[in-house]
């Protein structure tokens, strides 16, 4: 902790630069813990895609802000009767829960009804430290936090709080893969997971991505057939949509096997509809599911298997440059230009 | 058993008369059942609407036929290995299974690559007794057979291989009711059963239909509201569409609570295309499931489910009149006319 400032990037807005601000001493903060909150030094946060779309201005976030929500750090000191302690490799969850109202109380944790989402919080709501681009964090109480074995690269666990928990959260939804056929479209960094998850499974699994280069990377994860939107293939057991793409979402729906299940959860924004016959649905069993975000059990499903896997699977090549806290321009541009599926922070240099 | 022959509807296409077969004996037929075969005497069987639209000439069928597939009766004969005894009271299955292929093994029984239907089949290919307007029945290894307590009226019994199972099959593939806000569209056998075993799991039940008499109805069989397809509500958790209508499909999609879950049963005619929104499936975690026949355990649940609660809600009533097996003609003219929700084939007058 030492007696240097808490750092972090704050955002002002499209086309405004990052701004890094230095506040309070750690020990300072860790004097003021609420009960149940918890003060992490953050060793390395990589960019979302998200945060790429937020800092393009296709995405409303409220500013000031912190951005960031990929991250693993270390805890430095907790308030009362938090689940965590002092020294822990930690991640933890995009979503805060309040545990109580009605959707928490029904397992909608991820659709809270006072839900707060770290990395997309304005800084005037008073919760200052509340995103990953950022030397630390304070977690408020609702925060899912998991344990991190030493030996996970930083750079395979900091995505596991957004990329990999969605992508356990997707599978959890779908029935067992051992031995099913699975199409999964869109290999971005969900897209690989997934690929890597239903592979290690015992899934067939074929991706879908009209990019040569991803398709390529795909087959380091565990893919056997790859393929261009042009290609779908036909009979598939479970579909599960990562791209975001209409035309994917459709093409999902047209590749299912009678009993298929599609999971649904690249159209976070909006789009044209796409046409559902529901004669082919009840007729062919077939069943479509969305998922947005995750559950709490998803980020330590997230952990287990890249702590399981990640000897297997080359999630480590998946980060590009490293950038220091004070480069954060330099990363997010370097991020719109390289086909690295994302640029890491050590917020450490 | 006695002297008498067997007798039979037999049903030639649209726009001709059924014709009553004479053919063996129930003791000759006995005498040549093969291993796992069950000659059965029905008591009582209801016209299902399917059978109204395959006279009429809505749905393609086979001919020369033996319709009808909702009925009860009893056991006059087994092969050897059959599962039941002679005099055991039994309902059976719609589908009759080969058990072992690839569908059959992974629990999709009703969509078995070699499936055969009860009241579907045509006369020529083997399986004269193969329908259930017909005073005897001979059920083909692969059929579901389940006991029906004595004292279970025949007119609440037939229904159970066909609305009863099907209900019990599409609320099995919803998660638990017990103080879920449910809608239900369609207010015909299926949804006055899905309305009662809602509500008896404990659900608030809305239901919706275009006809007052129908809605009325439903009324005593639980719901807790009745509207017309334009008043439908939203918020609801589980959506149930069983009348087939495109703007019911669409309604119940758009009813939809965060987490809601729709089951589609009711499209099994061909019909335009549904517009579903896949940012919203996404971010409203919404499941949208399609279910055709059931699976054996959901035969034995319509059985237990009538058993246990048709003392509570009026099953008994929505048969309008008894017609003996000569009188098939009338009966399927009064189907057409009457707001009963079946007519009634006692094959013993």
């Amino acid at each position: 902790m030492g007696g240097d400032g808490v750092r972090y990037a704050r955002w002002d807005g499209v086309g405004r630069p990052f701004r890094i601000v230095t506040t309070d001493r750690p020990a300072d903060l860790a004097t003021d813990l609420a009960a149940g909150e918890v003060l992490v030094e953050i060793e390395l946060a990589t960019i979302c895609g998200s945060d790429l779309h937020t800092v393009a201005g296709h995405r409303p976030t409220p500013t000031p802000t912190v951005l960031g929500h990929e991250q693993v750090g270390r805890v430095v000191a907790t308030g009362a009767g938090a689940s965590v302690c002092p020294g822990d490799r930690v991640v933890w969850s995009v979503t805060v829960a309040c545990g109580d109202c009605a959707r928490c109380t029904r397992g909608l944790e991820q659709k809270c009804l006072r839900l707060r989402k770290f990395g997309h919080e304005p800084i005037t709501a008073g919760w200052t430290l509340s995103g990953g681009f950022a030397t630390h964090a304070v977690l408020p109480p609702g925060t899912t936090i998991v344990s991190v074995p030493e030996d996970l690269p930083d750079v395979v666990a900091a995505p596991a709080s957004c990329a990999t928990a969605t992508v356990a959260a997707v599978l959890d939804a779908a029935p067992a893969l051992a031995g099913r056929r699975v199409l999964i479209t869109g290999a971005g960094l969900l897209g690989v997971t997934a690929t890597a998850m239903a592979a290690a499974a015992g899934a067939e699994v074929t991706v879908c991505d009209p990019d040569p280069a991803r398709r390529l990377q795909a087959g380091r994860f565990g893919a056997s057939a790859l393929v261009t939107p042009d290609e779908l293939p036909t009979g598939v057991d479970v579909a599960v949509e990562l791209s975001g793409s209409t035309a994917a979402v459709a093409g999902c729906l047209a590749a299912l096997d009678v009993g298929g299940h599609a999971v649904l959860a690249g159209t976070v924004s909006p789009g044209p509809a796409v046409a559902l016959d529901p004669e082919r649905l009840v007729r062919g069993l077939l069943t479509v599911t969305g998922v947005h975000n995750y559950r709490p059990l998803h980020l330590a499903r997230a952990v287990a298997f890249l702590a399981g896997h990640h000897h297997r699977f080359p999630f480590a090549d998946l980060v590009g440059e490293r950038f220091g806290l004070t480069d954060i321009e330099h990363a997010v541009t370097a991020a719109g230009r390289t086909p690295a599926l994302r640029q890491a922070i050590d917020t450490r240099r």
